[in-house]
């Protein structure tokens, strides 16, 4: 048996991606719309007080395409806040018009591929402990995606030893330290928890940074070989402005 | 041929998981909604007396993200009980504002590979007995996928012999054995009753041992090259109090 | 090229499994469902005059789970009747409180592989005729599920010899005739009708011989490096007395 | 790079599978049924006009189990009119009673895998003509699937040379050629058109037919180890009486 | 570590496939389709202002078929605009009347594996300008697929070292050049953007083309070992006659 890597978990995560019902939506009156909007800005206001009191973060953007409308994106410390939250958002009447498009359930991870030997107990470092219970940015851009290492035939990466997964690793992190700056990139272990192994969450300021730092990680051999990709959603920053005029009709 | 593993089975399973259609549910007053709630606790509360009379067990949780929004897991000593229980589930008002989200049909079941060699009954042994019809517990959070052990090319579980299945499932098991005290685990057969060959039903009080459990057993042998896992489904318990507060609107 | 394996071919076979809209089922009132019930048992009635009659079968199941609500079964000397029986049953008041689930259209078939060499005419063999154009019984469980043989690199059984097939299917029969009297099986062939090569539909007093005869099957080479299986439906018998309680609200 | 082979392109080939939503169709009177069919019977009539003045050819007929409630297969000389003809039939009223259940598209092929040389023009040869603008048969039964030849690791028709494909073809094209007189194919190439790289439609007054030939082709090594099949679909003729009683309520 | 492909990056694309709900269309009144479609022919209108402003382009096709009914392909110079334009198009009265088929997310590319060496800034050069921001065509008919490269065992293309790809990449575009004149392609790339890594869109006014280039490529190592092809659309044009003979009913 492999020895198996090391993971430091943070806040849960929870991805929740829905399609505006937009014919319904039209068919109630604009003060039932305003009503219904108001109310859900409310609920975003509190997410944002979250954000403010440094007890969870989240970010709002639409996705283009028909996969969804819009992700709503939400940290706390405990899955059962998450299941909280979800409930609420259900029974605020905005949600009635709309469909359940996808969502993710996951943890922000960091593992030990890339530590170095220390006594210290990792929690307690601020850099360690800033990504873990992450603010979210406001970039103007959001990707995400789920992916699993691969476990077929001779790519198996479950199979590799610690030592050359930490050399793959290392060379597939320096890809990533490129675009530094540029793209903020969170990644969240699901394994137990969801369908794939982790989910990554990338924000930018120029969305073509994403294609870019996901193509050249593709002809790294830990994509190129192990990489086993989910579904991509692309979207852009619904900021207080944005989100009042998406939703008026 | 190879020598078939042979199996003790229990209580059959049900995992029943369904999504609220909130916004059904919120069109209908608050007294439906209140007399709909009251005959599904009353229901809920026919199978806790089974539960008390050790005739059957049952489990109610949340689940998290959008696959569903609630499991009733129930276990019985006949499929017809099971059956009897769906339907009579189906009838129930709150049936109507729910949406099929994902089931699962199997038998509790322990598996010879870590049998010792003995004369007895093991239908007899009253450990063995505690296993097959389990007591489901009330911890905080469950996890359930269904699995498969896989049968591509090299890779194939079903070609090993025996020896080697035991061998590699005296590993896996060790695995298990140290989260013992943080999760219950509770196996059941589905060969020919449903999709998957297992499901596997996790109960524990931190839901971050799901995912250590899971994430290190993947890099043992047994799940690295042989285990092919369908969705993961985890989720919150929803206690007397809680399950009232989750229907309200 | 390689010898095909002959069949011999009976009834044709359709299986139809439905799930009741069991909201728009309870919608109506009381009289009109028991008009919907009696027409429906009217229909089955018909259906048992054909087995009376030795002009066809029929089955009529729960199926557990929320794949269907339940499973009717129906052989036929022609396709036409399959069909002409499939459109009355969608013309019946209670079809139109179910949604199809799944289906399956196939035909009683009997391979060579494991014949002896005769002149005699088999489709003149009382015994060959008796599982041709069975009876189907009235057993306390079924058990349906599809299958194919696989295709794939180094296990493509189209590839293997007449010979080594025959040395194969005779060591997998003989696993199933350890089930003789417990577990019968009727085998329907589905290449150019349907999705998958095969239909397999196995009938029982005791449900869990459907796992075990599945299970010990599959570590047969067979089944361990040439099956390949579609989704497995479970039920338990709709006798004259449990179909009326089935749809009673 | 290989060498590619060489088609023939004749009629183009709209497979349309529709569902009846009988309980909608149910609910409409008598009288309103009554005009969407005579309806539908004119838009089929103008379909047969053409087959009379050879310029196209159609064919209608139903799909047992629960894929599709009938097949409207259509071919004629330019994908404008298949369009054209789709559309109008989704403007006819019966259209608002059915859901779509699959479709394909494609187009008469002839390869040149079975060629012999010549210097003449074969889109002038009658026999070229007949195959290549057919007029589709009125059999009893029809078999619809689409298929794609193989590209995974050894199994790579598209790698394999011309010669070696055209010996593999002569040997499957035998076994075509020994069910002459009892069924009709038509091969349709969708490569850039649908999602298959072939549709094949088979036509036959003996429906067991199409089991025997597509079975005794799988044991060949164009199918064995290079044919990958979508859905079958098997059916029978709607000919002028019978598509008034499958209407009718 | 293997040398990543280079790409230039121009519009970004969206490819948005509706399907007509014709039975609610067909429920209100004709003044009511007449105003949803004046409403949609200016919003088109808007969009032929873009194009002639060279601030964008789009092209509007029909699909046959079932996959969808129409094609509204947007190239713009941000993902921004895509999204608004997404929006837009949803608040529309004839959105209303639309189900969403398939959507596509992706950015007009050029990749250097054709580039000679140079000097100059390729964004600066008319002809490649003329790529990477082109002005969509009128052809007669279109056909659109996403496609990936695939990383399966031996055939891993992104294993490949750059002068191997390069090379295999000279091969398959002697391919294209040869339907210079018939077929106008155009490639985006999606990595990060959307499920599959490139989207293909083809031009021509002879529609059997489409069949013969794919075709013929597929013959070619790039597509027989690398090629992994997703669902393909093929449609006819959409110009202001068709357009409103189209939605009339």
């Amino acid at each position: 048996m492999n020895e198996a890597a090391i993971t430091l978990d943070g806040w849960y995560v929870l991805h929740d991606l829905r399609t505006m019902d937009w014919a319904s939506w039209k068919l109630i009156s604009k003060e039932e719309r305003q009503a219904a909007v108001d109310e859900f800005l409310a609920f975003l206001e509190k997410l944002q007080q979250a954000d403010d009191n440094k007890t969870g973060s989240h970010a709002f953007y639409t996705v283009v395409g028909q996969k969804a409308d819009f992700m709503l994106m939400t940290l706390r410390p405990t899955m059962d806040e998450l299941q909280e939250l979800e409930t609420e958002f259900n029974k605020l009447t905005i949600a009635d018009y709309t469909i359940p498009a996808y969502s993710y359930v996951s943890v922000v991870e960091l593992s030990n591929y890339l530590a170095g030997e220390s006594d210290e107990d990792p929690y307690q470092n601020p850099y360690v402990r800033g990504r873990l219970y992450p603010e979210l940015p406001r970039n103007q851009y959001i990707c995400f995606y789920p992916m699993d290492k691969k476990r077929e035939g001779n790519d198996n990466w479950y199979m590799l030893d610690m030592d050359k997964r930490k050399e793959l690793m290392r060379s597939h992190g320096m890809i990533g330290r490129g675009y530094a700056g540029k793209v903020k990139q969170i990644i969240s272990g699901s394994v137990g928890f969801d369908d794939f192994e982790w989910g990554v969450t990338l924000f930018s300021d120029d969305v073509l940074q994403f294609k870019k730092l996901v193509y050249e990680m593709r002809f790294d051999e830990v994509s190129a070989r192990y990489g086993v990709f989910g579904s991509f959603f692309v979207g852009t920053l619904l900021d207080e402005e944005k989100r009042k005029s998406f939703f008026t009709i």
